[in-house]
């Protein structure tokens, strides 16, 4: 067996966070350690509590710590809702995992882990990047034994999905974000130049296998996503990004996105512009690059392996 | 003859304004009523001389009137010297233009055509939007009686030409920018998506009838032009963007570019990005366009035009 990846994930789930965990767990390469929580597509109790259900409901027993719950200098502002429902998996109905997240706090585990797999442990984000900024501003010395880090988030040549340049998880915490993108760690970001290309839609949705352990939780949480993605649309007819499952497939597979180093920063004082990954590829930009930018993807492998993996019975 | 429209140019001559004046005065459809003067590629006491330095090699007698010497609420960098030389023509050879400026200023004049030509009028800015603001200031009233406004600024898709993201004509004034694009004026943006597609050339520049009037003029200023834009290159290879002149263009031929209605905002306060032209091309976006944002030209039929024009034997 080829040696794993050792990953953490970092989540704020939420529904595509969701398939992100379950496509995570059901790979033989990536030996996920724990699962670090964070505010965002909820509160972090709410996110905390749906990732405890979507790890339980994978019969999995990868620990899991809580993480921030709230940006780091700026107030909590939820604009998931319309996405994600009232309790983040789209429903009103409340699961209630048995398992429990750890006493260690995320921050506690993502540097006892750095240091246990220096050099080779590679950070995988689907979330606001609070908790890796708080890290590395508590521990500045860790950031040279990281590997990488895969963050979903941020928009290069793409629209914003929060603002017309931001991204949520990108938007959700600016000053995170800046932290993160200055600390020299390797970045390959995973934005929504490349999530809007890999879409699930009703068909998909549609093909899942029903003796799948997760058959119901999905069911209500991708239909309401579902929805969400398609105001007025009539089901059937349904797509919307498989934002966070690709951030986790490109740390597996490095080769389902072409990337481009370009220099990125994160613009915190804009009135428009608050949270926008400010790309520089001007021809004679002379600032040395510092983010690997997805800049294209191999949908149909990707939806090929997705579908696989989770029990899709078909891609369409 | 077909029925001429009414046009008022405003330059901060500059060399590509120079070539932009020289387009303007020999279209047989453009009525060019003035021409004003704005700080930008030169203070302002330069950029006037070298209009009134065009106009006379022209052979016009196109009255001349001075304008801003600074942005609205900021003070005045300059950032053009490299780009357009110490006196804003590429050279350090001063010309003596006869032609004096007219003692009416700026926004007076403006004022003035556009209540003689309510409704007909087409400004064409190639410069700050310093002078347009200042008029809208003082006078909201006339804003409802001018036809449309070409601008020569902006980046929409394109990287910025000072920043990575800003272009150099809102970048200098971006609140002047801001009480533009907010006023309701139909506009269209000729911006670096566009005006970066239309090089002249080395072999361009070598085709100039030697007869024509201001041939040496030309020969100094492109020819440092072309220099600025290609550090290093050699003679013969070189290329630089007609910005100022396609705007000319496309005002007089509205077909030689492909618009998109976008809205588009100006960014004032961002440290990155201040000065950029923030386009909301989400599909899901409900804010209303208000500006036609030029996507696409015919490299082409631009360029036969502007090379016939101004007595280029050849476009290359």
């Amino acid at each position: 067996m080829a040696e794993q990846l050792p990953v953490i994930l970092d989540v704020d789930t939420g529904i595509d966070d969701a398939l992100a965990i379950l496509y995570a767990l059901s790979s033989e390469t990536l030996n996920v350690l724990g699962i670090t929580t964070c505010f965002g597509n909820g509160d972090i109790t709410n996110t905390t509590r749906n990732t405890l259900t979507v790890v339980e409901m994978a019969s999995h027993s990868v620990p899991v710590y809580q993480g921030a719950s709230h940006p780091l200098v700026s107030p909590w502002e939820s604009t998931a809702e319309a996405f994600h429902g009232p309790n983040g998996l789209g429903g009103t109905q409340l699961f209630h995992p048995q398992m429990r997240p750890e006493s260690e706090s995320a921050v506690e585990f993502l540097r006892r882990s750095i240091d246990q797999y220096a050099h080779d442990l590679v950070l995988i984000t689907t979330a606001r990047l609070t908790n890796v900024a708080a890290l590395l501003l508590a521990f500045p010395e860790v950031s040279v034994s990281i590997r990488r880090i895969v963050i979903m988030g941020g928009a290069a040549f793409a629209p914003g999905n929060v603002t017309a340049v931001a991204e949520a998880n990108i938007w959700g915490d600016p000053e995170a974000a800046w932290v993160v993108f200055h600390s020299g760690i390797p970045i390959t970001m995973v934005g929504l130049d490349v999530t809007t290309q890999v879409p699930i839609s009703d068909c998909m949705l549609k093909s899942l296998e029903p003796t799948t352990p997760y058959y119901a939780l999905l069911q209500q949480a991708v239909d309401f996503y579902l929805g969400a993605y398609n105001p007025g649309a009539p089901k059937g007819d349904r797509m919307a990004p498989l934002h966070d499952p690709l951030a986790v497939a490109v740390a597996e597979d490095p080769t389902l996105c072409r990337t481009h180093p370009y220099p990125v920063d994160i613009e915190l004082r804009g009135q428009l512009t608050r949270g926008m990954t400010v790309v520089d590829w001007r021809t004679r930009s002379t600032t040395r690059p510092n983010i690997d930018v997805a800049v294209e993807v191999d949908r149909a492998r990707f939806l090929t392996t997705f579908a696989k993996r989770l029990h899709f019975d078909r891609v369409c």
